[in-house]
């Protein structure tokens, strides 16, 4: 097996000159998609590519792709992607590691002579965060032709504006049509944005799969009372029964035994007052399961607890469905490749599943896919903490080095 | 026993009335503390004071009063009081009965050459209900020694103004000293916000004591975690621990066969995101129970809980006392003289407890107090849909003209 290695130094170092560009007047990164700090970032990420030799190509949805021909010009291109758009507030490895970290396999491979079989590209998929413009992975979706690119550059954005015009008033309104290059295979390296390696003292996680995720919004309408003077069997309590339906969903979930999560994370009472009985209680269910067929046991259970309830406390229940994406199983044999390539450089590591959404899960659709991913420290992203050992970066930089190569080298997969 | 009744017509039309002073531009019933709709009211009340032929008497903190020295001049009087400041948006009985009821029991006997062995005194206590200026209750506070006037009159309303300017710029900081007259008996008649009377088809309840209130805040502290990728095992969550609080206090007080009350009016989650783990969860507790011993086990249940879970659930958890108010015993002879007078006019009636602060808990430390109850329709109070039936609020009004009479004629108490 291969002991090449990328230059750790140039990653290391271009994932802290990206995470210093759209800082606000705060010191918050905040990137947001075809914003002006995003073309600065964007404008950043081209010059590198022009700088390692790369054909540039953008698409009419603003994907970037940096692309080295090699030896195989006609068969169709290993990809790795991700996103260097950001939240607000974000740090610095979300999405750009896996960026930067393609542009330094493709560099590695391309300065040390390596003839590749096919084409490998590198790709920063436009809005994967969502914050501007919804919805999320926006860019992958589209490429993968799951969102139609004129509906999506209509997308109108939390500040009024259009995707569209603001591509276009950055620069970055592309010429390529969505979809232009069909990859052989896709991977995407990116933090775990959970806990799990660090906590198991793992360094790689070969991702699997992707948790479908459900979201409702669930109502309970009861009888705003005066706290003193209602005895409790006249109560129709809207925020105790709230209060049962988190407490069922997760002790539902702890006891299950499978890698079903739910989390209750946004609440609000009405009338919201000390002394009143709530008449009220809207909550937020996010629910999510790697195996469609659980996930949908879990829905059917927490709407058959709802009714339960809604007869036992007299109260009315209401739920209605925000967003629900089925589970993504990703391709077992790059899943291999990554497990190998980990083995050979002696490197812990275990399968996994991606509890967060991810733009290899809209690629799916269309090539072969699989993640990689490397530890976050104390399971933190989407916030200035997010943090993963400089070690940790290079080795998982390494792993898709070694993927790449096999994949390049008409190993895997047919 | 006296077949005498108050005048229905009078006392109904002075009710509405004095719900129509203090509207504000989109309808709603509008009377805080001092303010110049308050004003308005007040001089209304005084007005109908000076046709009934009673001496008018203002003390230092507001307190009206209109005295009818009948017969016995130099004697304690019986007091019967309540209040006429309103909430936001309030309902026309809250207090305003109580007070227009005693001034109609006043003019009754007046006008028929009643002779009393005693003054009878109808008392309007300022700042009952504590929107503008905190505590609520003040007016009785001061007036029973709980509150020294001075400190009371620099109260720092919520729109910035101080009580003593506002009285004094409506006319109404007067010159008698809070407790110059200790009563004799205090009896309040008033809505009894609250659904008992009404579920149970009785017209009357015989108040013979006041739950003591505890009042907490508690806040939880997790970690905010992603809600996909954080296992079940590995989350703090403080959204969870909150229902888990919620859930206990609930079923704690349902089967306890108590009157105790628990309620969680208030929550707010942090950072109250559809897919992060509340690292924060804040509620509000109140407790309520008539007895002392009672109330303290209860603060002592939920103290243990919130430890124990504190350490299951691996999250911090602080309780913060917001307001504390021991239960208030009424004179149980006032309560019989109630019950007498239900009684002899065949109306339906029990002992009760309220669960709301009345300011006949304050008059109580210093003269044996009771209070009557009448129906409230669904338990609602302050709010428009507060409503009594006028059948209803005739009947509470003999009923206390009943029993003023049994204190005025010397039957009780000694």
């Amino acid at each position: 097996m291969s002991r090449r290695s990328i230059d750790p130094a140039r990653l290391l170092r271009r994932i802290s000159t990206l995470g210093e560009i759209g800082r606000d007047a705060e010191g918050r990164l905040v990137r947001l998609a075809a914003s002006d700090s995003e073309k600065l970032g964007r404008d950043q990420f081209v010059a590198w590519l022009e700088e390692a030799g790369l054909e540039v190509a953008v698409d009419h949805i603003g994907n970037i792709f940096g692309i080295w021909n090699g030896a195989g010009g006609e068969e169709k291109p290993i990809m790795i992607g991700s996103h260097i758009d950001t939240v607000i507030n974000a740090g610095i490895y979300d999405g750009c590691y896996g960026v930067l970290a393609g542009l330094e396999v493709i560099q590695t491979l391309k300065d040390e002579g390596f003839e590749p079989s096919r084409p490998i590209v590198v790709a920063a998929f436009t809005n994967e965060e969502g914050v501007r413009y919804a919805p999320d992975m926006m860019g992958s979706l589209v490429y993968s032709g799951g969102l139609d690119v004129a509906a999506a550059l209509k997308t109108l954005g939390t500040d009024g504006t259009l995707l569209g015009d603001e591509l276009a008033r950055i620069g970055y309104a592309g010429t390529h049509a969505p979809g232009f290059m069909t990859p052989h295979a896709y991977v995407e390296l990116h933090i775990e944005q959970g806990p799990v390696l660090e906590r198991e003292g793992l360094s790689v996680g070969a991702v699997e799969n992707l948790q479908g995720i459900s979201w409702q919004r669930v109502t309970i309408d009861g009888d705003a009372n005066h706290a003193g003077t209602t005895p409790i069997s006249m109560r129709r309590d809207a925020g105790y029964a709230a209060a049962r339906v988190i407490a069922f969903l997760r002790d539902r979930a702890k006891s299950s035994n499978t890698p079903t999560v739910a989390t209750v994370g946004c609440i609000a009472f009405e009338p919201n007052a000390i002394n009143v009985i709530p008449s009220r209680a809207t909550f937020t269910v996010d629910l999510r399961d790697p195996d469609e067929d659980r996930l949908k046991e879990e829905e059917a259970a927490l709407a058959a607890f709802l009714e339960l309830l809604s007869a036992e406390e007299k109260v009315g229940i209401s739920a209605e469905r925000l967003a629900r994406f089925e589970p993504v199983k990703f391709d077992s044999a790059i899943v291999r490749l990554i497990e190998a390539a980990a083995g050979d450089r002696g490197l812990a590591c275990r399968r996994m599943t991606s509890g967060a959404g991810h733009d290899a899960q809209m690629i799916a659709r269309i090539a072969p896919s699989a993640m990689i991913f490397v530890p976050s420290r104390s399971g933190i992203s989407h916030n200035p903490k997010e943090f993963t050992t400089d070690v940790d970066l290079i080795a998982g930089a390494n792993i898709l080095l070694d993927v790449v190569c096999g994949l390049a080298t008409g190993e895997l997969p047919e």
